[in-house]
C-alpha cells in the first residue's frame, strides 16, 4: 500500500510514518516544519531535542532497512500537493498536517486566522487532490472529539437519527466546540462530508481524544526515533504535561475544578486506529466517524492516577488548581460511544498503573531537560 | 445609528446601504468590488451598467441629501477592516461581504479555495474587530437556509431540542448543503456561535431563501441607482432568471425536475428583515437566528408563475428541463418555520400576478442588453 503521510514530523505523524513502514508499506511522509517553528518562536521547544525528518528517515532506515521518503513544503500550496499525489499514486492518505493547539488557535489574531486558513486549506486541498489525481484514495482524516464538546445527551459515533414532530431524519452529530482549533475540526468534517457525497469519495473521520505517552514498539529501536513530544501548556496534552511535572518536582497544574471528562488514548493505540482504518477501508460515498478514544477520566482522575503511581516510585506529587483560562463546563455529563474501533480489532493499552510508570522511567532519562517556565503561562480564553 | 455595511456593492449591500441612510442613519459602506471583476473575467456583467460606489453614493446625496461615506478595499486584511471600526464605531455591523454564489464554489479549486478562504476571514474579522474595538457592535450576518438542506424534517429557525435515549439537550439545528458556498456559510454559523459563547457577542445570523426583483422603494428615485442585477447562471438567482428569460424569448431554463424547493423572499423584504433585525439587536451572549424568506415554491411553481403573469402581458414563454448539473434532490421533503421576523413586524410583498408584472415592466426597459449566452453554461457539481 502507497501511504501519504501528511504532517509526518508531528507527535502522531512519525510515529505513523514507522508503523507503517515496519508494517511492510510504501510510505512518504511530507511536512512543513510548523510546529518545530512555532516551538522554538513561542519558547516551547519539546522534551527531546528531535533530529530534521529527512534525518530521523536516515536512522530509520540504518536500523531496520527500510525506507520513508520525505518531502519538506507546504500542503496550503495546492499544487505542491497534487504534485505528491502524481508522483506516489496513494492508496490512503492520512491528515495530520493541521495546526493542533487550542490555546494556540486562541492567542490572538495572527494565530486564529493561521489556524483557521490552514486547517480548512489543507483538508479542502486534499480532498481536491483525492478527486482529480486518485478518487481510489481513501482519506484518513484527524478530527478530535473535541468537536461533540460535552452535550447533555449520549455522544453517538460519528451521526445521530432524529425524530421531530413526527418525522425522522439522519444527521451528523450535533457539533459544539470550545476552542477555534476545535471549531476548525468540526468545519474539516463538514466539509469532507459534503464533498463525499458530492462526489463519491471515502473518508475515515477518527474523532480523537488527548493522547498521551513518549515512546512507541518503533522508538523503542533507537531513542533518535522518539517522538516530537511536548509538554508545555501551548502544543503538550494534559497527562504528557503532568508526567513531565510529576518527575520534575513541580505541581500538577490543574484548570478549575478538574472534573472536566475527556476520552483519551495511549500514543501506541493511536497507532493500531489509524492502521486498522487504513486496512479496512471506508465505502466510496461513506463518511465513516470512528470515536478514538480507549478510557474517560477527569483530569481530577488523571492527577490521582500520578500521584498514586509517582508514590510508589518514590515522588512526591502536589496538585494545584489555577482559574480556568480556558471557557469550558467544569461540571458535565459525559457519555460518548467508543465501539467501532474496538468491533475493527482494536487492543487497547489501557492507562495501568505499569503504563503509567513506564511512561515515568522514560520521561525521568531527560529530566534535566525540563523547563518549568514551559508549564503555565495561562493562554485565557477570554 | 452608526451602520457599517460591509459588501456595500452587492446586489443587497447597495439597497441596505440606501435603506438605512433613508431612516436617517449614518452609513459606512464598503467593498473590494470583488463581484464587479468577477463578473467582468467570467462574462457575466449584470444587466443594468451600474456607477461605482463612490458614484452611487454622489448620485444619492444628489437626489435626498442624505451621505453615505464609502471605503474601497479587502477585509480579509484584518487592519484595514480594524481601522474602520476605530474611525466609525459602529452600533451594527452588516456583513454580506462573501463570495455568494453556489456555482462559482463549484467552478474549479482556485475558485473553492477563494471562496472557503474569503468567507471564513471575512467573517473571522468581523469577529475580532467587534471584540477588539467595540464589544457592543450587534452583528448582522447574511446565512443562507440552504445551510439546513432539505432535511426530512421541519426546519425550526436556528436551533432544535433533541431528546436522545431519555436526555435532552438544545443545539444549532443539524446542517447539510448542497454547495461549497453553502457549507462555508454553516462554517461561519459555527465560529459565530463559538465566538459568542466564549466573548459573549451579540449576532444575528439571516438564514435566506432566494432573494427576487430588481428595485427597491429608493432605487425608484433615479434609475442609476437601481441594484447590481445578474441573470446569468453564475450570480443570477432562479426567479430573476426567468423574468428575464421571459422578457426576451429564451425558454425559462429549470434543471431537473424542477420540483426542488426552497423559500423565497422579495429584494424589498430583505431591506425589512435587516432593518428590523438591526432596530430590535439580540442579547449579549446570543446567536439569534432568523429564517428570512416569506414564501415557498418550486422551481416549477415559479416557471409557472413567470408563464402567467408573462400571458397577460402578451408573452410567448417556453420552458426547457435541462439534466440537472448540481447534486440536489429533486423530489424532497420541505417545511421550514419562518415566523420570528413576521412577529417582529415585518410586512411581506408576496409574489403576486402584480409584483411580477412590475418586475416584467422594470426588465422590458433592459431588453437590449439581454445576452442569452449567459443564461445557461451547466456548471457541473460532479
Amino acid at each position: 500500500m502507497n501511504v501519504l503521510i501528511l504532517g509526518a514530523d508531528g507527535y502522531l505523524g512519525w510515529p505513523t510514518c514507522m508503523y507503517f513502514s515496519q508494517k511492510g508499506h510504501n510510505v512518504i511522509g511530507v511536512d512543513n516544519y510548523f510546529r518545530r517553528n512555532e516551538t522554538i518562536a513561542l519558547d516551547c521547544e519539546p522534551l527531546i531535542p528531535v533530529p530534521n525528518l529527512i534525518q530521523r528517515s536516515r536512522i530509520w532506515k540504518k536500523n531496520t532497512g527500510n525506507k520513508i521518503q520525505v518531502r519538506i513544503g507546504d500542503i496550503t500550496n495546492y499544487y505542491f500537493l497534487k504534485s505528491i499525489f502524481e508522483q506516489f499514486n496513494p492508496d490512503t492518505v492520512i491528515h495530520y498536517a493541521e495546526q493542533p493547539s487550542a490555546p494556540y488557535s486562541m492567542l490572538d489574531y495572527d494565530k486564529a486566522a493561521f489556524t483557521l486558513k490552514n486547517n480548512l486549506i489543507t483538508t479542502l486541498n486534499v480532498i481536491y487532490a483525492v478527486k482529480e489525481i486518485t478518487n481510489e484514495c481513501h482519506i484518513i482524516k484527524l478530527g478530535t472529539m473535541g468537536e461533540y464538546g460535552t452535550p447533555n445527551i449520549d455522544i453517538e459515533e460519528g451521526f445521530l437519527e432524529i425524530n421531530h414532530k413526527g418525522r425522522k431524519d439522519n444527521f451528523l452529530f450535533p457539533r459544539q466546540a470550545s476552542s477555534l482549533y476545535h471549531t476548525t475540526k468540526i468545519h474539516d468534517t463538514d466539509l469532507l462530508w459534503f464533498y463525499i457525497r458530492t462526489w463519491n469519495l471515502r473518508a475515515t473521520d477518527l474523532m480523537q481524544g488527548p493522547v498521551y505517552g513518549i515512546s512507541t514498539y518503533e522508538s523503542d529501536i533507537d531513542p533518535r526515533l522518539l517522538s516530537f513530544f511536548n509538554y508545555d501548556e501551548i502544543f503538550g496534552t494534559v497527562l504528557n504535561r503532568f508526567v513531565i511535572q510529576a518527575v520534575s518536582g513541580h505541581p500538577l497544574t490543574i484548570y478549575g475544578k478538574g472534573n472536566q471528562i475527556r476520552g483519551y488514548i495511549n500514543l501506541k493505540d493511536t497507532m493500531q486506529c489509524v492502521y486498522l482504518s487504513a486496512t479496512n477501508p471506508a465505502k466510496h460515498g461513506e463518511l465513516r466517524i470512528f470515536n478514538q478514544f480507549t478510557e474517560a477520566f477527569s483530569v481530577n482522575d488523571l492527577a490521582d492516577k500520578v500521584l498514586t503511581t509517582g508514590k510508589k516510585l518514590g515522588y512526591q506529587i502536589r496538585k494545584k488548581h489555577f482559574n480556568n483560562p480556558r471557557v469550558e463546563k467544569e461540571e458535565h455529563y459525559y457519555n460518548p460511544k467508543h465501539t467501532e474501533l474496538i468491533n475493527l480489532g482494536l487492543k487497547p493499552h489501557y492507562l495501568t498503573d505499569k503504563i503509567l510508570a513506564d511512561f515515568f522511567r522514560i520521561a525521568e532519562r531527560y529530566k534535566d531537560r525540563i523547563i518549568h517556565d514551559k508549564f503555565f503561562r495561562g493562554v485565557k480564553w477570554k
